[in-house]
């Protein structure tokens, strides 16, 4: 017997039609009860008139990103939100701080996250004294790719791409023919042992030669920063390359495009596929701005907005609870353009008084012409959404739902 | 692409911290509505103080133990509590037998289910005329197999060990190298047909050599039993052997321990790897106490309360309300030991209007620091707990909700 996946009924059902859907992702919307908001949280807590009085003609519910308890990173909660199952679908932290930084990642590229690191040398050797150089100024991290750049630009025939992240973070791109990622990390995960040696595992021809390259790439790192007082070594981790995915065109016959400010976003809504928009500035208006203009070429749009998520990290509720009033205020001109299907959901939560991203369900608003609104909702919240007539619903399954919506889906079966 | 399971994904994401959990399960905890109460359930109707106004400050939801329409065993519905999913993770009759009488089994043992049944001979074939001996009171059960065991302790030098269990049942235990546990039943489910043989299924040596002695076991207990009047032969029914799972500590990174007074709950506790504490007495205030004397020794405690199952399998409501009001009066005692994470579910619904073990999602209360309470609860019960916050959840993942509010779980992917 064969049982249908959700990729194979997506492109067995789907249809095109002439209906536009608009996600709005609101990073890290879901809150807690905050004591200072009278036990409500930031969500609650905001004045946001147009969203509220969206959410009683709406269906409100929760998106649960992967199963209870797991609270996902960035990109497990928008692969979910896409229809790419977290579980089956994930990508290297090679690849993921190589998207962060908005690097070009090309078919092949092996990517990889590096530290820069501090070691001594008994005799010929290394030996680990701090795995992050004493977390060196982004700044200084700059000049020491700079360096790094100038002195080595290719080993044994492959290219070697380097460009700093954040403090002694940094990312080195291999760019060559018959490249595996199945290499180990050389991170001892600890100080006063020598750092590992790059292995293939499994060991095939093709990751014996990424090994191999990268073991000669820590030589030259090594002797390239030989002088330097802190950052005198690099400790390379999580080797990754991109994946080659069904693209969302593909999956569900959309033409998507992606708006947001972050790297990380823009990478991942590229990794499925989506055109990424380029526009002015960085703010929530910049981004409707660049959606209004954008409104005639595509049929889907993910919107990305990053702040509740940072504001959320920092602990500052008060300041996740001015980022959902400051959408808030946008809303009206984004109802102007009369998308057929709207969702607004996080994904994941981040409630500012657990300061990190939670596993909590987050709250799900999803309208159009096919909902059956709850007239008992005042307004759009956690509990509003824990009880609303959409249930609570696998973030994974957002995609089939707001395609059905959109008119974009065949029956299943006679 | 590789797929995450659940299993592997805890081994990865849990890590240790200083936070104690308690699972406090209420056998067959759910009911259903009951005329003589005013249509409330046997928890709504209970006086519950404590628990009421615990429900106010928790998040509130159903536990579904495996699917909508499956009322689980006992040992079904703790292994979903437990994270192990009860679809994949089962175990034969005859361990599940040989547990519920604390028969300590070692590995390698094959338990067997055994009935006391009444044969007669037609030449040298035996015919089965009762499949259960006439049901002989649980004494007669007891002289019948000590009898047997004066007789019997080996048989083709496997050691065979004979424990009464309940009226016409009994347990053996085959001790030995070598023995499988694919053997099938002897009992032909009907009468005046003979008992069959026990066959290897698959037949593989150590299946084969099982059923051998089994089979030479069965002729053996029919010459000791010759003479006795009704009992006397023994139909053997599903031959298993204790499994080897992966433990709650390496799931979990746990240090877990069971309170429980019944055999059974203490034998599944310890399949999964719990340290299962004896103490004196079988009371409610009994458990508290064993709890209170080990709060120091563990992070994770189960602690089973069998009362509420016994009193709906029996139809007695208001004996049902008692146990949940004498648990109420206990309550206290336990939030003073301030749990980070408390618990409260039962492992399946026993309605007492049903009088058995029934399919309804279980009533769930889940309180730690990180919850979102529902203002407009009153109490624990279950309709508050069909619209709580917490929605429904499968009853395998009551586990990792449980690690996450314990702060015992990594984030998932960058």
């Amino acid at each position: 017997m064969h049982e249908w996946t959700y990729e194979a009924l997506m492109q067995e059902l789907t249809k095109p039609a002439d209906t536009k859907t608009l996600l709005i992702v609101l990073d890290g919307l879901g809150g807690l009860p905050v004591p200072e908001l009278n036990g409500k949280t930031e969500l609650e807590a905001a004045q946001k008139p147009n969203l509220d009085e969206l959410a009683k003609r709406s269906m409100l519910g929760l998106s649960e990103p992967v199963f209870p308890g797991i609270a996902p990173g960035s990109s497990a909660g928008h692969f979910a939100l896409f229809g790419y199952d977290p579980l089956r679908y994930y990508v290297g932290r090679g690849v993921l701080e190589a998207l962060g930084i908005g690097f070009p990642l090309q078919e092949g590229d092996v990517a990889i996250r590096a530290n820069f690191a501090t070691i001594r040398y008994e005799g010929d050797q290394p030996i680990v004294v701090d795995r992050r150089a004493g977390r060196p100024p982004t700044e200084e991290t700059k000049r020491l790719c700079a360096k790094l750049r100038d002195a080595i630009s290719e080993v044994d025939g492959v290219r070697v791409l380097i460009e700093p992240v954040k403090e002694h973070r940094f990312v080195v791109v291999l760019r060559g023919e018959g490249l595996g990622d199945g290499v180990r990390d050389t991170d001892p995960q600890g100080t006063e042992q020598p750092p590992l040696s790059p292995v293939p595992d499994p060991d095939t021809p093709e990751n014996r030669r990424t090994a191999e390259v990268a073991a000669k790439l820590v030589g030259r790192i090594a002797e390239v920063l030989r002088d330097e007082p802190k950052a005198n070594f690099a400790l390379l981790r999580g080797f990754a390359k991109r994946p080659n995915w069904v693209s969302f065109r593909d999956l569900y016959k959309l033409n998507p495009c992606c708006i947001a400010v972050y790297p990380m976003y823009r990478g991942l809504a590229q990794l499925v596929g989506m055109t990424v928009l380029n526009f002015e500035g960085d703010t929530i208006a910049d981004e409707i701005a660049a959606l209004r203009r954008a409104w005639n070429d595509y049929d889907f749009f993910f919107v990305h907005i990053k702040a509740t998520d940072s504001r959320g990290e920092d602990g500052d509720f008060q300041g996740k609870i001015a980022v959902i009033e400051e959408f808030d205020r946008h809303l009206p001109d984004i109802l102007a353009l009369q998308p057929d299907v709207l969702a607004i959901t996080g994904d994941h939560s981040t409630p500012a008084r657990y300061r990190a991203h939670s596993w909590h369900p987050v709250p799900l608003l999803v309208h159009s012409r096919w909902v059956i609104p709850d007239p008992t909702v005042d307004g759009f919240g956690e509990r509003a959404c824990a009880k609303g007539t959409l249930g609570k619903i696998p973030a994974k399954f957002l995609m089939s739902l707001l395609l059905a919506h959109a008119g974009r889906l065949e029956r299943y079966q006679a």
